[in-house]
């Protein structure tokens, strides 16, 4: 591990001349700001803050940091829940929320060039009029920037695809100020080593991703929102196994478990009170859509769901997924002297719902609450586990720790969208073995004095 | 440049050893077999042919390889177009053809783990009793692991993806014999680099994939094909924006130009003498599909199609399939004391009558015949070019010169799914830039030695 040393007055100095002063702050506030991400994880400053304006602009600052070995955490909005962007090492804070330009649409090519400083709503609100939407949506009102740094993927992957398979290009800062153009705007590529692929989920770890040409789909004419209801865990699984084998293109597949179904009632929902699926279908044609309703409803059947109801009613939709999206403001409420815990793993379908019992196993043993839900078509589930003390804090940990374990062993990944971080580097051995001695070495490659992220993903 | 000298008595007798015996041969007759692919590159002989078995002995022959600084190319039937697999620095031919397990197929999860010398058409037909199938189909009978080495693609790329979208998890025999694993079970991976798609259309120059787990989808229930006649190119491409922008999922958009419609003519189809679209639409229901094909009829018209024809009749659609696919051997019957050289560039979709306009005019100025097709949804197109002698030969690679720098020139790129391999190397700085020097510190990294497929790619 590198020795970073604090900042004196003269690096101070020529790094706020470097970056331009209107783009500088060594203020405690502007740190304190970008200090924690929406995790568990506690604070840590830098001890400064630099705007990121341009390419040419953060290659200068990270050709100087990478010189006086000066640690640079890249942020977006702090949206990241593993301490993803959290500056464990003091020095520079490179934040991207001022890049937020959208360089260019290309609307006949379903593409778009922005700034890594985009949220993506933001982003979407701007495509509107070319009907045209980036469909990877974590929630959060996350940047650009940030969702490729970390693969974010959401609700939609399931149809959709995660962040990585929705970027064609991206403009690339490397730790010692090299800037490089990766992919391009041809949505087959097969020319030369995959690099892109390298930097998306690298967590700034191996560079800033400063620009990138993203792939954007139409929006849909018709939707459906379905809600089914089942006995039991592994019967909704085996709906969630029918309904992709009929071949149907569903846009989102939810699982609920009972108490996330009791948390989003208080939401303004009416969900009866079993495990259950949230659908989505998103088609062409309005004819496509009732059939495709009609196919989802006897599948459920078949599998025997208890109860199952459609809506294309945009109101009615809209209410249900916005129950889903504030799911975890509602149990924030619910849990007023608490804060929550939230991990994320992911497995094969068909291992879904043995990892739901050995959680659910896990938590109750522990003594403490847990609430399910996830991203079933892409066997990918989120628990939520409240806290009080620091205590608490250390059993759920080591309910977490357990979880992960698991759902390394069934074939899944430590996680499956919120990245590594702090908190999942302790699975990555188990999880990658002699490959993440590949992973250092790609490190050692690309950033030899190991000023990007220090701490994070290896 | 490392430097290679040719291989000793007691190497090829030590090589044979670690293989095993029935695994090795010198003979001339096994050599010349493997020396040449499918495209215009002259062939050139290994040293001697070893067919790999598994991981272990992969590694034990790559590692003494290794402290030997003996050069190794992976093969897997031969089918590529740019010399990917060719052995130019001798050393050993390393064949996948004896690794044809299907190592187990995970129905309910929708993935197969494969080793990597099964033929993808193998592995359809074998997996057509649960449903399912794996959607890249670059027309020949190539073997996953190439089509993985090299990224590999084909007519219904715009719906499913290409090879690098149909990857979860591979196993990998690094130069120094190390076996990683790479990815995981799970759909949805945010866990540490990237490696698998690093490995990913590197073509067999940072390491061997012996076994992969591949994403299947459910075999469609109803298909249908549609042919549309247009006056111009651009004309078309219009209808291919349209197409897609009214949010059809089309999974096939392919392009012919008037010379391959006379040319498929032959193979006893009947499609009118105008730059044309060849479709295809899959979907689950009856009633969908007659709404799908609808609106492409009407969108068609709208771009000023000429002719529209759709059938849903499984003879006819297999008819124009087969002679789409044999448009190449139709074409070699057509020139018989000719060889094809077989070009492959890609752009985005808007500038594709750009790039198909310079093309035409290129192959005119230069004298030469020239037949065009390509993957239009995606902006791939692939030339053909006859040629009878040397001269001709520099004549086409003077033409091939020029669409591709214009290709990349337009947002493009040199390769959307022939892969580098030796005859795209030459036009690599100017898509890539600087980072084709990070390319070249990845493989410096993983492959010191420079043994893996020399003269490739970089």
């Amino acid at each position: 591990m590198t020795a970073y040393s604090a900042l004196n007055a003269a690096q101070l100095a020529r790094l706020e001349e470097l970056a331009g002063a209107e783009n500088f702050s060594a203020a405690h506030a502007e740190r304190e700001l970008r200090s924690r991400d929406a995790g568990h994880h506690p604070p840590q400053l830098a001890e400064c803050v630099i705007w990121g304006r341009d390419a040419a602009q953060i290659s200068r600052v990270l050709a100087y940091a990478n010189a006086q070995r000066i640690p640079v955490t890249a942020w977006g909005v702090g949206t990241g829940l593993e301490g993803n962007a959290i500056p464990t090492r003091g020095g520079i804070l490179l934040t991207m929320e001022r890049m937020t330009r959208i360089v260019e649409v290309h609307a006949d090519d379903f593409q778009v060039t922005v700034e890594a400083g985009v949220p993506h709503k933001d982003l979407n609100a701007a495509l509107a009029r070319y009907g045209l939407f980036f469909p990877p949506d974590p929630g959060a009102n996350a940047t650009i920037g940030g969702m490729l740094a970390n693969n974010a993927a959401g609700i939609r992957t399931v149809k959709y695809g995660a962040s990585k398979d929705n970027v064609l290009a991206a403009q690339v800062v490397l730790a010692d100020g090299r800037i490089l153009q990766l992919g391009s705007r041809s949505v087959k590529q097969s020319s030369g080593y995959n690099l892109l692929q390298l930097f998306v989920g690298s967590e700034g770890t191996l560079g800033i991703i400063t620009q990138a040409t993203l792939k954007l789909v139409p929006v849909p004419q018709h939707m459906s929102a379905m809600i089914a209801s089942f006995a039991d865990v592994t019967q909704a699984i085996e709906a969630v196994v029918a309904v992709r084998g009929a071949g149907l293109d569903v846009a989102a597949l939810e699982f609920l478990d009972v108490t996330n179904t009791l948390a989003l009632n208080q939401a303004g929902t009416d969900i009866p009170p079993y495990p259950t699926l949230l659908m989505e279908i998103h088609a062409a044609h309005a004819a496509t859509l009732d059939e495709d309703i009609a196919t989802v409803r006897a599948l459920c059947a078949a599998c025997g769901a208890l109860h199952f109801r459609a809506t294309a009613d945009a109101a009615e939709r809209k209410t249900l997924w916005q129950a889903r999206h504030h799911a975890y403001e509602t149990l924030v409420r619910n849990h007023p002297n608490e804060r929550i815990f939230i991990m994320d793993v992911a497995v094969p379908i068909s291992a879904f719902p043995q990892l739901i019992a050995h959680a659910r196993a896990t938590i109750d043993a522990a003594g403490i609450r847990g609430y399910m839900k996830g991203h079933a078509g892409d066997g990918n589930i989120h628990i939520e586990l409240p806290y009080a003390t620091p205590e608490g804090l250390e059993v759920v940990k080591g309910v977490n720790g357990a979880i992960v374990r698991e759902a390394i062993r069934l074939g899944g990944t430590a996680t499956g969208e919120h990245g590594v971080g702090i908190g999942k580097r302790a699975y990555m051995a188990q999880e990658h073995g002699e490959a993440l001695v590949v992973m250092r070495q790609i490190k050692q490659t690309l950033d030899p004095n190991g000023i990007l992220n220090p701490d994070k993903v290896l």
